[in-house]
């Protein structure tokens, strides 16, 4: 029930991308990416309060700028507020937690203050803060849309259209080899041309076939063509086919995601774990959860 | 993992629709509705193996027609196939069944039989078998976007566009009180213009303040309005309220639907049970799950 209240809680998922394109537009609500990626059940918790001299804004405890939450705060309220996120997957290393953490604090804000807004509206305004930010592209709508969704036309909604990889929940496998900036990358012209050629192409194969195992497939030829990996993000991929599973780098972080089917997730969580710790999440169908 | 297999298992949730209005379209996948509702953590799951001579469907257990899955099922393979579907909402009430037995069949198949469609390809299926039966108009893109869908333009996607009212989950409490033709309501047309223009004010009100209390309160208008409640379901719905919840009737079904703050949820579950056994189902932000 959304009775009025002066806290609001909500939950957003974290996302993790296997291909991408990026694609430029004079409004933001059209810039974004195309692409697919999966939607997990970690992500991060807003709790929002009323503030008192200015938007104060942790995480897991610690103060924090947030430049992508605190963006999102301005476009939707005209008040300073105090926002206590905590996390459920790593930061900066390829889960959209910069789109989670602005969503979920728009669910709650707009809970707090009754703004009387819809999801688009929230998703549009969480959008907008990520394109101007820089800090993402396209996760807020995967984000929304839950499951594997695949991002076909970029954008917010009623501009992006998104489908999805049909797929009962299954699990991912996660290590966290250390981080990378999505600014740096998506700044850099010439190597985001490769990038969004090895997108498109993805894309288009993807949609001919549009299961688990070629999303899989296609995200780690895009891994090893776009040149983003590390050698250890290399080994790591390796290691988890020669355990019978599929791996590819999370996009962008220097962060390897796996799956398999059940006869082989030892060997698989084996390989992963000689590299640093296992985290595992499951690939939900739900977009919300409650605060 | 999606790995190919002769038997596909999938679940699709119910819907519960509050208020509506149709739309005709020479085109089918335009064909449809708009209005808003819930989707409800029970649903249709369904079991899917290759057939013998000619396509068999049984629903908990008993042969069925089943129209809209056999009409889904010529849509998208050309084989006799094998159903088993298991239901845990109420079939023919107002809980989106059709729907739900046709989308949780168009996954299975998908899977059992490696047809490589997207979700939205199966709901587009599944809503051109919907509509050519005139056994429901909107249900199976609620039930494929999950929570509190609000249905802005109708038709299948990428045509429809949804919304959603921003909400965490929560649950409703349902009353069955007989059962109601889809079918013989949407084929009379005086009836229908009224219905319409109802449903048309009801969704306009609801996009100016999109909250879960204001969706509840159009919805009773609405049924209050469009005449379609038998004296049971009105004196249900007013129960409910007395007792300090909020009721309406399910579209289209003599199904009351109803939910509370926590404070009065032992008030509402005594008022509906005077009138028949309730079963509390959650909304959803989940919009498939495992077979």
């Amino acid at each position: 029930m959304s009775i009025e209240s002066s806290v609001g809680k909500a939950f957003a998922p974290g996302h993790i991308t296997g291909f991408f394109e990026i694609h430029d537009d004079p409004d933001p609500r059209r810039k974004g990416s195309t692409g697919c990626g999966v939607v997990i059940d970690g992500g991060i918790a807003a709790i929002v309060t009323p503030g008192e001299e200015k938007t104060e804004i942790s995480l897991d405890g610690v103060s924090v700028n947030a430049d992508t939450t605190r963006s999102l705060i301005e476009q939707i309220v005209d008040l300073p507020v105090h926002v206590e996120c905590t996390s459920s997957i790593p930061i900066g290393c390829g889960f959209g937690a910069s789109a989670a953490g602005a969503l979920s604090t728009a669910y709650a804000l707009n809970d707090a203050f009754s703004l009387g807004l819809t999801s688009n509206q929230l998703v549009e305004a969480v959008h907008i803060a990520e394109v101007s930010n820089g800090s993402g592209m396209g996760d807020v709508e995967a984000q929304y849309f839950g499951g594997v969704p695949i991002r076909k036309v970029p954008g917010c909604p009623p501009y992006g259209v998104l489908d999805r990889v049909p797929s009962p929940s299954f699990e991912v496998h996660c290590i966290v080899l250390g981080e990378l900036s999505t600014g740096s990358v998506l700044n850099d012209g010439g190597f985001m041309r490769e990038i969004n050629s090895a997108g498109r192409s993805a894309l288009r194969s993807l949609l001919s076939r549009p299961t688990i195992a070629n999303f899989m497939e296609l995200s780690k030829q895009f891994t090893l063509k776009c040149g983003l990996a590390s050698d250890r993000v290399i080994d790591a991929i390796e290691a988890v086919g020669a355990a019978g599973g599929m791996a590819s780098q999370a996009m962008l972080g220097e962060t390897v995601f796996a799956c398999s089917d059940g006869s082989v997730k030892e060997d698989v969580l084996e390989a992963l774990s000689t590299f640093a710790e296992v985290t595992t999440y499951n690939v939900t169908s739900c977009y919300q959860h409650p605060g």
